[in-house]
């Protein structure tokens, strides 16, 4: 008898049943190849048509221009890290970051032993609780690019819009809200995205970048970092994360078949907005995020007090809503809320919260 | 209905059933958990010991002493190629490589893009059919490592023994061999692995490092490519590839259960012994690796007519013995028998294969 939690875990989180049962059914004869897909050469015919049906249906979720590559690498967004500055910041050899939140840091740390990386703004001393809003003079001229973190997991941000950099090329890690949300590819350079959220299983990594981007890498960089290895191969260079391409693909089917991302934005918008209202309207918990730059895919909030936190978890846990602990640094409780939590588990979340909230005034 | 094929696939390759029969019944609910392992946070209990599980069995299959850590990583052996010299080429900067195959090529070159690598001997004029027996006074006794490719999957060959390297740091790239022979892990410094022949799937590196040879990276390096980085982390240093390594612990349980290494070495000895016998007695086929050198894992044969070649692959397809294509470097014939092959796959190939012979003298 499968007995299923509401999983509100920021990363590896909860995937579409769907998918799930679908890829369990196959697990022994993928759709008559005799195999599973874990068993399947890369360079069969049945998982060529899964990477290229995988990349077409991203391209139309996404909308993606023709003059961008796609790519599927390992090593998560921590490799990309290394990844962008090694890739693209061997013009001028400096990029400019906005600081918000621990992610951006740790991108900002990366792309500094690469190059001049300078971080022009931070919320840090504010706890991160909001997205800075930095005029586009702020940003250097000759910069070869400018980094942003879109969304923070761990503090519950996100940009409102998209900053203006005075046509810096803007690069931009999308882990935490690929797919929830439209978004103008155009506007990037370079988006990139880790896959254990919105997309698939960890150990994926999603690269969406322009064409005339590619082949600027440093001289002598590992052959498996420069995006031209991965662009020129088709994602084929090597033996690729074939069981997380699969899942992703099965993800962006899915999500096609639903109305693609602006259906999903709209039922984005309306979990989030649930969740935030009733935090707002309550007089036990406070949502530390500033209300114009609120995620819609993690809800972060505390009651004000560690120990009813902790309490909140373990009693929310012992209903079926699990992983409600907001991240190790900082404390608290987060909802992640991503594309493959039902209406219905924030709707038995927020039933949760009212009772909590008579029991523990 | 499930309808399996024979998969003799170089790799990504056969996993056994029962490994694959347990995750598909786990996918909605792992043990109780209430979700899958691929929705898991691997900061989670339930992960928690799926990896730690993982580790203690490996450890205990290799019998790998105490003083080694178990690192596992992304980017397959592709990656490890760049990270050994990064993390090992550090002291005279110097690095001995025996050059037996495509791959083992493929890991000089880009160590010679981070130091002085240098091919001690090649067997490349010969269609590296043989593995070049070299003096321990080849090696420069002030290199940091030499380096070898157990097992060469293109030319199915593999090192008869551990040579002598006149007391030189050995690493070597198993990713074709592990867990299918008993090896002495103290005679290497660094064994490492790519999983996706007798490990798991695709997305996951094993890299099994003495200790001493930790932290030893030169500067600056991408944080990913620094072995510390990993051991320290106990591979959690960032979201792990969850799902790979869930089925590579499986995939450990199920080994020692069947007795362990020994047994697997005893029952690949039987399968390749079958089928280079029959080879060797045959009119039709011939296998170009010389008998001292052979493969357990990769039995490659060729007719020496290509347009029968072709034959054999297509008809032997027809039968439900799948990808028994050459590499697309070398064409002819190539049986990848590794653990999850059963003996009863080794039976019926032969079987096509007297029947191809009697049709085509």
């Amino acid at each position: 008898m499968v007995n299923r939690v509401y999983n509100f875990s920021a990363g590896p989180s909860a995937l579409p049943v769907e998918v799930m049962q679908s890829a369990a059914d196959k697990m022994l004869d993928y759709e008559g190849a005799g195999m599973s897909v874990m068993e399947m050469s890369h360079r069969s015919k049945p998982f060529e048509k899964i990477i290229t049906d995988a990349e077409a249906n991203l391209r139309a979720l996404l909308e993606i221009p023709e003059d961008y590559d796609v790519l599927f690498v390992q090593g998560g967004a921590t490799l990309v890290f290394a990844m962008v500055p090694l890739n693209l910041m061997t013009g001028s050899g400096k990029a400019d970051f906005l600081i918000t939140g621990q992610w951006a840091e740790k991108a900002y740390q990366e792309a500094a032993k690469f190059g001049d990386a300078r971080a022009v703004a931070s919320s840090k001393e504010e706890k991160f609780s909001f997205i800075p809003k930095v005029p586009a003079g702020e940003f250097r001229k000759d910069a070869d690019y400018a980094h942003i973190t879109w969304n923070n997991t761990i503090y519950g941000t996100k940009f409102p819009e998209v900053p203006d950099t005075g046509g810096l090329t803007l690069v931009t890690d999308m882990s935490s809200s690929i797919l929830s949300e439209r978004v103008d590819v155009r506007k990037f350079g370079c988006i990139y995205a880790g896959a254990q959220k919105n997309i698939g299983p960890a150990g994926l990594s999603l690269i969406i970048i322009k064409k005339e981007l590619v082949g600027r890498a440093k001289e002598g960089i590992p052959t498996y970092l420069d995006f031209k290895t991965h662009a020129d191969s088709g994602s084929l260079f090597n033996t690729p994360p074939a069981w997380c391409i699969y899942i992703a693909g099965e993800v962006f089917k899915l999500l096609a078949g639903r109305g693609g991302i602006p259906a999903m934005e709209e039922i984005n918008k309306r979990k989030a907005a649930k969740l935030y209202d009733y935090i707002d309207g309550s007089t036990l918990y406070t949502a530390p995020a500033v209300k114009e730059d609120r995620s819609l895919m993690n809800v972060v909030f505390v009651t004000g007090d560690e120990g009813l936190d902790k309490k909140f978890v373990s009693e929310a846990k012992g209903e079926g809503l699990v992983q409600l602990n907001g991240h190790r640094s900082i404390g608290g409780m987060r909802a992640s809320i991503y594309n493959a939590m039902p209406e219905e588990g924030v709707d038995r979340l927020i039933d949760f919260m009212k009772r909590f909230e008579g029991a523990n005034k």
